[in-house]
Formats: C-alpha cells, structure tokens, sequence
C-alpha cells in the first residue's frame, strides 16, 4: 500500500490538491493537516465583509469541514506540521493539546501560504492596530468599527471564530478616523471599505504612486477616485511608526503625528515557508521555495502550491512569485492530479490581476515598470491612451486608460493595464490572453474584437492603444 | 504625377480608407464619390436612436462633409459611380443632376457596402413597413413610431435627412402593435427598442432559435429575455407575406394573418457588387467580392473592403464573409496604407459579435454550430456551462453561460459563445484573442485570467468552461 499524499495547510492550495487527488484516485489516502480551526476560507472578499457589503462571515467560506471530509479527504484541524524529513518521507506533527506524532508519506504538499508582513509595526499588542490577512483579523476589526451598542454579534457566525477577540473589539469605542499604511490591493480595497462605514480615512502610500504594480496611469485615476470619494491619500509619506499604548493614538511620519483611533497595515505578505528549513529545499523569488513546472521542489516527492511556491512567468520564461487566488487554486489542484498519477503542468503566471476602487476597476498584466521590464532583458516601449468604453453617443460611454508595454526589438507584448469605470476590469484578460500566447502589437492591432455601441466603440480601447505604440515602436 | 486613389462609396470602409492615405501620404489626391447625401453614420446605433436612448440622428454621424474636407479629401456626394474600366482605370461617375463624367484612378477602392435583404417583403410601397439599413429608414421609423401630436421635428435634425417621408410618416397615426421579421441583430435590438417605445412587440423568428450564429445556449437565454420584458417571441415561425394595401396591416404565417400597424423586416443583408460586374472580378462567399489579405481583388489597382468584400477566417485561413463594423473600418484603413505606399494587411476576421437583447450581454466568436465546423473540417466537440460571474457572496452574481467548441483531433479552440447580464460581452474578446493565437483548450484553461470578487469568481466561467471541455476531450 503507497503512503498518503499528506498536505499541509487546509486553504485554497491545499484542499485544491486533496479534492483532485481523491476524485482522480479514491484509492489513495490523503491527510490534510491544518494548525488552525480555519479551513478554505476567502481571503479576498475579508474588505468586503468589513465594509457590510457582505452580511456574515461565513459568507466567505468556501468548504465545509464536513464537506471536505464527504470528499473522502482525512482533515485535521488544529494539528501542526513541525518537522519534515524527506530522506524517511516521514513529518511530524504536533496537536493543538501538545502532544507530538510523526507520519509516513508518500508525497508531500507544502500549502502553508503567507503572512501580513508588519514591518516596523507591532500590531498585535495595540487596540486598534491591524493587519488583514485572516479571518480572525476581519471579525476583529468589523467588530472594532461597530459602535459598542449596535454591533451584531452575528455578524462573526463561525464557531471557529476567535470570540473573546471579537468581544473585546466590539467592546472598545467605535472609531472616527482611520490611517491605511500601504496603498496595495488591501490599502485600496479597505480604504473604500471603511468610507462605507463612515470613517473618516487616510491611506499613506510610502512611494509616489497607489498600486504600484498597476503602473502610473491606474495608480493616478486610483488616486483621483478615492480623493472624490473623500479619502485623504497621502504618497510619497512613509509612515514610521504606530502610536500608542494600549490603543492606537496616532501615526507617525516625517517626524510629525497624526491623531487615529484605528490603524490597518498593508505592507505586503511573505511566504510562509519556516517549517522546510533545514531540509535543504532550495529558495527562490521573494524567499518562496522554488518549484518545477508541476510544483515539485528539489526534495523527492516534496511538492509547493500557492503563496509559498514560486512559479513560471509567461512573459520571461523565469522563475517569479505573485501569490494570488487563481495561481493557488490551480496550482494545488494541478499538484493533486499529478500525486493521482495524472503528470499535470502547475501553469505559468502572468500576474494577471484587478481590483475595485470604488467605481473604477482596475487591471494589469506582466511588466508594466521599465525598471523590472530592463532587469527582464527587454526594451520596454510604453504608451497610454485614454479611449471610450462604448460608442461616444452612446450614454454611460466611459474614459478608458489603456497602458501597453512592448519589447522594442521583438515588438512582442509584454505588459499592459486598463482603468475605467465601464466593464474596465475584465477586458484586462485579452491582454492577459495576447501576452501568453506572445502576441506581437501588430498581431494585437489586427485582432477582431467586439463591437456593439453599448460594450465598445468600433475601435476597442486595446486596438487603439495597439495602434498608437505599434506607431512608436515603427517610428 | 500619380492618378488620384478613387474611393466609391463614402462610410465606414471607404472613409478610413480615404483619410488614412492622406495621412500616410498627403501629396496624393484622394477623391470620394458618394451617390447619395450621407456620409459616415453609425448603422449599429440606429435601433438605440429609435428607442429613445440617443436625442438626435446627429449623434450618429461620425464625420461631417466639412471634416472630411479638412483631410484634405475630395468628397463629392450625389455622385454616383456606374461604371468602371479595369483596363483603362476609369469610373464613370453620374451626378444627382444626370450628368456623366469619366475620371481616371491610380487606385480604386470600392466601398459599396451592403443592402438590407427584403426576401419576398415589399417593404417600400407600403406605410409602417421598414427595412432598416439607413438614416433615412431610422428617421421614418422613429417619426412613424411617434405620437403625431408629439413628435419633435428635431430629433431627424440632419439637413442630408428626407424630410418629405420624416414628415409623411410622423403624420401617421402611432402604431401599437409590431412585427419584427428575423430574430438576429437587428431583430433584437429592435424588440427593445420599440418595447421601450411602449409597443406591443412581436418577433417571428424562421428557425427554431434566435440569433443563430450565436448558438442555442445564447438563443435560448435571449429569448428568455425578451419573453420576461414583454416581448412575444414566435420561434419556428416564418412569415411569409406583409398584408396590406397602403398601411400595414398583419403578417401572414401558417394560413393564418396576425394584425399589426408596424412591421420590421431584418433578414439579413447582401453585398453591393453591381457596379464590378461585367469587369471580371472574381466573386467569393456570400457573393461578396473576392479580396487578398491585402484587400485587393484580382483586377490591377481595384481594392474591395468593407461590408461588398470577403475576408479570410482566422479559424479556417479560408474566405469568408462576415460584414461588420470594425472589419469595414479595419480593412478600409489598411487599402489607405497600403495605396499611401505602405502595404498593410486587412486582417483576417473571427466572426466576432456581442449584442444586447435587454440586461442579456451576448458575445459569440468562431464556429458554433456543428455543421459549420465540420464542413470547415473539423471534428467539433462542444460544452457549455454556466458559472457565476464573480465571487459567489459578493452582491450581483450573475449566471453566466459560457459555450467552447474545440477541434477533437488538434484540441483546437474554434468557437465560443458568452452571454450573461454581469459584464458579459466584453468577456468573448478573451475567447477571440485565444482563438485567434490559435490556443488549444488545455492552454486556456492554464491562462492567468483575472480575479477579484466583484468581477470574476477564482475560477473565470471561461477557465471553468475550459476544464469542463478538456475533461470531454480527454474522456
């Protein structure tokens, strides 16, 4: 009898991987450990939730414990991996009541994930200071934001719920002035989120622009909206430190302090990867472990999925970290069909992503900055243009911003982005399209896309961005 | 000094065409005829003018006569060509007062479009029956449609309008009842547009579904669509006659006559290729005018685009003929380069198409049906599914129904249809940039698409109709 594919960590990656492998092959046993009382639970939707937009925290989950065990899959919650050994295929296991075992394996999937990096900033000894990244953290704060009276405790309606934390939130004063350190996915994303429940908002972005990783021209319109809307965005301002002793009094920067009675840090995650330490896995990207094109590591029968993994870039061919849903959904699920004895490429990424920033969606692909574009071996030639989203006379037509990078030698499509009020956010996935199939601009200007007054004008945003820099890149 | 380029014909394709050689190369002379008072209107937004949604027929025009005489082109309307010597490179050119002129070409493009096909409909002697291919028929019918007490005169505000027949059906009085003859995109788009007029509404449709080259999954849910607004969708019914002497007054079908006061004949759309005949040009499908990637037709110097010109398929590599929008103003601008001395292909056609039937968003791309596929040689394998359009807790989900036909043997993307009332149409440009970079169906269900909860669940309904194909495929 083979040993069980065992996996470690109950989210997305890894009960990806443990439904495919059971439903490709109900012979074979598969133990899920998780250290926590959470499994499969939506990281994405947490600002959601918070702004009220989504009525119950259990709105946000995914699976079931019990659903997962009707998949024939050996879930255990509240046991942590501690060791691994993978001369003897062999981890160790410690349980939430201390006690310590050891498994036999015959594969092995590390999905432990990421966590909030902090920086500089203690956020868990102070009331008032947060970071995002679990679901604990999104009852915590919720309950924070409510005032003490009319908080509703069902809001938090899932028993593995840290309750005393949420009771204690609840308790505290309800805030009026909220600072957002980092103007990420979560910093935009919470920043509308908290307007929504009437805080008075200030996001501090340490460089020039929101959303770097979306490029100037998303980063300008991000900025533009959220001022309308009546957040105070505040670039090129570090913050360097959170105030306060027991709760949070204000934030500091530029040797000045501004007085909040909340604080939410968005500075990034980092690849969970302590517990292969010593192992001699390999490293990569951003200190993620280093994986093949089907997620194996350089450890016999040592697999990683998911926001500890790196994976393939479309564009370069080379190694890369972005962890992001899809990327460890399909990894994990790609990793369970594979260990079912069905060889399945974890795909390439292209760091295709979109976020809402009030009315303005948002979405970019490959490189869009010239410096990592240069680093990558290419010649980025740029080019922004603002197109309708649908014929001019038509109403409700939108300024659409369309960003297209290219290589100036092999005119080959390497990055792009769109911003615009109008369906903006979806259309990103034919650039998406175009850059893994290594479309040239010309190949992309001669595209046949959609025309009807009410989705497009004649000329596509994207062809007439096509156009203009397949005009530089000739000129 | 070079002949002029001579254009025939003064809208989308001949137009492009026009401007862009003088742009590319303003020393040489570019003259348009046109045989009639229009120039360069938006036949795609007419249904919404009729609806109401668009203030005034002005909206619809692109460029004015004056614009065009600022490039610098000379445009003389009324001047229809009805002759052309290939040999000698002549038009002859009759004018509105029925003089006839003869006048050398360097180049000629023809840019004849297409005609409303009437079938055995007789649609011009009788009042409250429309074909509607042009301005002057959206004017008629929108002053038909009106109230005689009140109609606003300044809706046909265009001086090219014919104002006798504005006026003669402005004073008829308003109808309550319409047939719509031929569900594709005329069809729909006029069941909501004289819905919103507040007629009764009426589509008699000869197959068994609407828009046919949509597929049966977007036909069903139109029809599901209109039913809900209001609309009495008549499947599998042709009508064969328009009944009445001088007013409209029923459609006859079955043996049996249904009354009606407006009637609306959309069945399709044939080419302008009189004015070539007797030249020798070679004719292609759809009896449209045989044309080279480069829009040349096999006469020396005589260039065809627009609606009167076939296209290659990027599916089949074969000759097609699909008139649309951007096709005419793709293929009319790459005639302008390449006669300007820039030689530039038109562009091969996908079939792209997206309409809106109500809140309904449909896009279809490439081969649907299974006789068409298999007649261009392939071995279809089809599925469709149905998959939300964003993160199911987040507010306004919709279902989305995505069709994916692939070729057995290559696993070969070869259609797609998309339709759903979230952000739908935009989406089948995904589908037409894969299809056209010739991805296969495991390569798409491995592409990076987007995902953010309010606009695409982890899994886009596009990758889920990918892996539920690919599993069909491989079974």
């Amino acid at each position: 009898m083979t040993d069980p594919f065992v996996v470690v960590g109950a989210d997305a990656a890894g009960l990806s991987a443990a439904s495919k492998c059971r439903r490709e092959n109900p012979d074979r046993d598969v133990v899920v450990f998780e250290k926590g009382r959470w499994i499969s639970f939506a990281y994405c939707g947490m600002p959601y939730f918070i702004e009220g937009r989504i009525e119950r925290l259990s709105n946000l989950l995914s699976l079931s414990p019990s659903e997962v065990d009707e998949r024939g899959i050996d879930l255990r919650r509240g046991h942590e991996v501690v060791g691994v050994d993978p001369e003897e295929r062999r981890v160790s296991v410690r349980t939430a009541d201390g006690e310590t075992f050891e498994r036999r394996y015959g594969d092995l999937l590390v999905a432990t994930g990421g966590r909030a990096v902090t920086g500089p900033f203690d956020v868990r000894e102070t009331d008032g200071a947060f970071t995002l990244h679990d679901m604990d953290a999104a009852a915590a704060i919720d309950a924070y934001v409510a005032d003490p009276e009319e908080y509703d405790p069902d809001r938090a309606d899932v028993s593995a719920v840290d309750r005393e934390r949420v009771d204690h939130n609840a308790a505290l004063p309800a805030p009026e002035t909220a600072a957002i350190v980092g103007g990420g996915y979560v910093g935009v994303e919470m920043a509308e989120a908290l307007t929504g429940r009437g805080l008075d908002v200030h996001l501090f972005q340490r460089s020039e622009h929101l959303l770097p990783p979306f490029g100037e021209a998303v980063g300008e319109r991000v900025e533009t909206e959220l001022a309308d809307r009546g957040v105070a965005v505040h670039t090129g301002r570090p913050v360097e430190e959170l105030v306060g002793d027991d709760r949070i009094e204000a934030v500091a920067f530029d040797g000045d302090e501004f007085p909040v009675d909340l604080a939410i840090v968005g500075v990034g995650i980092e690849p969970n990867t302590e517990l292969l330490s010593g192992t001699g896995v390999e490293l990569g990207e951003g200190g993620a472990v280093r994986t093949d094109e089907y997620g194996r590591t350089n450890l016999p029968g040592v697999y990683v999925a998911g926001d500890c993994a790196t994976a393939i870039h479309a564009v370069t061919g080379e190694e890369a970290w972005m962890p992001l849903g899809l990327t460890a959904n399909r990894s994990g699920r790609a990793v369970g069909a594979t260990v079912a004895g069905d060889p399945t490429p974890v795909g390439e990424i292209a760091g295709t992503a979109v976020v809402k920033a009030f009315d303005q969606e948002c979405g970019r692909v490959g490189f869009l900055e010239k410096e990592a574009a240069i680093e990558a071996g290419f010649d980025p030639v740029r080019e922004t243009v603002t197109a309708g989203s649908r014929s001019g006379y038509y109403p409700g037509a939108a300024e659409t911003d369309v960003t297209l990078v290219a290589d100036r030698d092999s005119g080959r499509l390497i990055g792009g982005s769109i911003v615009g009020s109008d369906r903006a956010a979806v259309r990103v996935n034919t650039l998406a399209t175009a850059l893994e199939a290594d479309l040239t601009v010309p190949e992309l200007e001669r595209l046949d896309l959609a025309y009807a007054p009410p989705f497009s004008p004649v000329w596509d945003p994207i062809l007439v961005a096509a156009k203009v820099l397949n005009g530089t890149l000739e000129g």
